[in-house]
């Protein structure tokens, strides 16, 4: 039998992602000790090009956790988003329909530089390249972590897990199945993303809904752009050479008024499936899942990373509450309020998709009721805010409890 | 060949349900006569149980119109509806969301009544149980309709033709097929219907989504309840005695507080199936479309009947120009002008339809994405808002062409 190294922390986290880095970095704020283990290198995760549009509480979350600061420089406050079909583009005025909230884009992988940086200054412990990672005893008051790091194998005790690790990590698999209820919607299609050096032709976000499939014009900075277009979700990123894709989005996002993208050297580009999920509950004695870890969105809503936040936002109090009270009566709920929140954003997201997407096996009917619903979205000031609430982010439980 | 009485009118109408009667009575007002011919029996039209709420602005028409009398006297305004889903119920304050706005309970046989009462007492011309009705010479300047009425052959000429005969009518396949474009959508349930000697239990309307499938308690009067289940689109009536009927309405329709239907004698039961149908264009040489000859929604919203007035409204202003200006602009454009409405009416019936209904093909995610949907409505003003403007009735054309 291999010798463990022993270790000891309050909350074991799995995985460096957001969630994991926030929880860990909400815990250190009111004195509660962890240890993060991630399976990815440290460059990996703060290269990663992931989401990139953040609500109103999720800013506001960062910024009271101290790591706001170069995002509040550099990130991009916009105020609205445009929608395009029918040859028109229609403005969402976020701002005004919301009584002043926004969105800010900056990019997942520098809130990951800039979290992973606030850990390691203030003492936090991130072991990266972990392999071989378990976690045990969830039922018992002592659940337990494995894993090998840097040639040592490691057990590392603790009162509570962060399952963090993303859709595709061991912690949702480490909760029996027959204990999880999962619901799940894939979509029939996929969306082709690039990223550019180019100056984005548009300062707020262009979604496109087009006979040719949808498109979506974002940023990640005021001279890189980042596109989208509806594909198969099996496309064949071969079939793509630059110039293709640079004619098919300015084809999506043109208009009868005339629109060009400004083009410039393609730095990333690749294909992503799109689906739905969502497990229930979202703990397991003292395994508490947060993030993708725990639901997936499609990402035509912009939820995926301001979900985790939520989660942990809602975890860090529970545990947080444990600890100072004695008292389990919101980790207990942790699951159930993190829910209302995740099905609401779960039905926004499929929403925002079936709104903006072609669907093959729509018909003439569908297709109309499909363009009557955009008519309303951008004519009646009542679902413009319903859209502009959404986007802009659910308010958070005013009760008091959290 | 067969001799014809020949009769000659401005504007031929067919159908005396409420689209035709509204449009003759309208123009009767403006001085353009019409006559109108009606397969149906006077009093098989006076008691055929249709709708039976009116949006704000169908009252205000029969109103304007001078047949709103006994509407106003006997007709149940509803300033709320309630929604029921999970055990709780929800009232939608139709009338603080819209800034005062209402609907009106009261039967479509009713109306028809008036109707044909006021039609007739103004001299107007009604030709019940007219046979082999034919309409011909559509894209000249002199339509005719021809019909045996009273044992005689008539052949009527006149300037325009209101094809208000409803889905099996014969003026929409009058129109050759080519010319027309139909969207249609079916569904898989069907509502069973009852209208029973009963006071309603709830002064106003319930909408119910149940796990056993959506169920509506409604009303005639303050004395005549009207409810509805979702069943198979051919279910057997036959399985249906009606002790089996107010067990199911009151199982769908109870909430955990308890909640007591009053039952009595049921008078009248049937099967609809539901479907949602939209002819484009509407209009043809000489022939205009107006009601369920050209579009036809699900019950759920409550929207056949006004969409139908919607129609004629527009008809009477295109016609009424016709004549007083020698201006066709309008007429031209009545079927642009009324498919804006016709499909945000059918996006909402079809919204309506697909949140409160159970549908087999549902998987566990799409029932709770339709519950999430359901909590969004009744916690957000905004999306609130944006049901109670659908349901009271979007607002007409504005730009005073109309």
């Amino acid at each position: 039998m291999a010798v463990h190294k022993h270790l000891r922390t309050q909350v074991a986290i799995v995985g460096a992602g957001p969630a994991g880095l926030i929880l860990s970095h909400l815990l250190h704020l009111a004195g509660i000790d962890s240890i993060i283990i991630e399976t990815k290198a440290r460059n990996h995760l703060e290269e990663r090009i992931r989401a990139g549009v953040l609500e109103q509480g999720t800013v506001d979350l960062l910024n009271q956790a101290g790591v706001g600061e170069r995002m509040q420089r550099e990130g991009l406050v916009h105020g609205g988003i445009e929608l395009r079909f029918n040859g028109r583009s229609h403005r969402i005025d976020l701002r005004e329909l919301t009584g002043g909230r926004s969105v800010c884009v900056y990019p997942q992988h520098e809130i990951v530089k800039d979290l992973i940086s606030a850990r390691l200054q203030a003492g936090g412990q991130i072991l990266f390249e972990a392999t071989q990672v378990q976690i045990h005893d969830l039922t018992t008051n002592s659940p337990r972590v494995t894993f090998q790091h840097a040639d040592e194998l490691h057990q590392m005790d603790c009162d509570f897990i962060g399952g963090c690790d993303g859709f595709h990590g061991i912690c949702r698999p480490s909760i029996p199945s027959a204990e999880l209820s999962t619901f799940e919607k894939l979509y029939p299609f996929g969306w082709l993303g690039i990223l550019a050096e180019a100056v984005p032709a548009s300062q707020e976000l262009i979604y496109a809904n087009h006979h040719s499939g949808f498109a979506l014009l974002s940023m990640r900075s005021p001279s890189i752009t980042r596109a989208y277009l509806q594909c198969k979700p099996d496309e064949d990123i071969a079939a793509w050479p630059d110039n293709r894709i640079w004619e098919e989005l300015q084809h999506r996002l043109n208009t009868s008024t005339g629109f060009h993208l400004n083009q410039g050297p393609i730095l990333q580009k690749g294909v992503t499936a799109m689906r739905s999920f969502v497990c229930e509950p979202m703990q397991y004695g003292r395994l508490f899942l947060a993030g993708d870890a725990a639901h997936i969105v499609p990402p035509t809503g912009a939820k995926g990373l301001n979900l985790a936040a939520a989660d942990v936002r809602i975890l860090a109090s529970a545990i947080i509450r444990w600890y100072r009270n004695n008292a389990s009566d919101l980790s207990e709920r942790y699951s159930e309020i993190c829910l209302r929140r995740v099905w609401r954003v779960q039905h926004f997201s499929w929403w925002m998709t079936s709104l903006l997407h072609r669907f093959d096996s729509a018909d003439g009917f569908d297709h109309r009721r499909q363009l009557a619903e955009l008519e309303q979205v951008v004519n009646s000031k009542a679902a413009a805010t319903t859209l502009a609430e959404n986007y802009t982010g659910l308010p958070f439980d005013t009760s008091g409890e959290l």
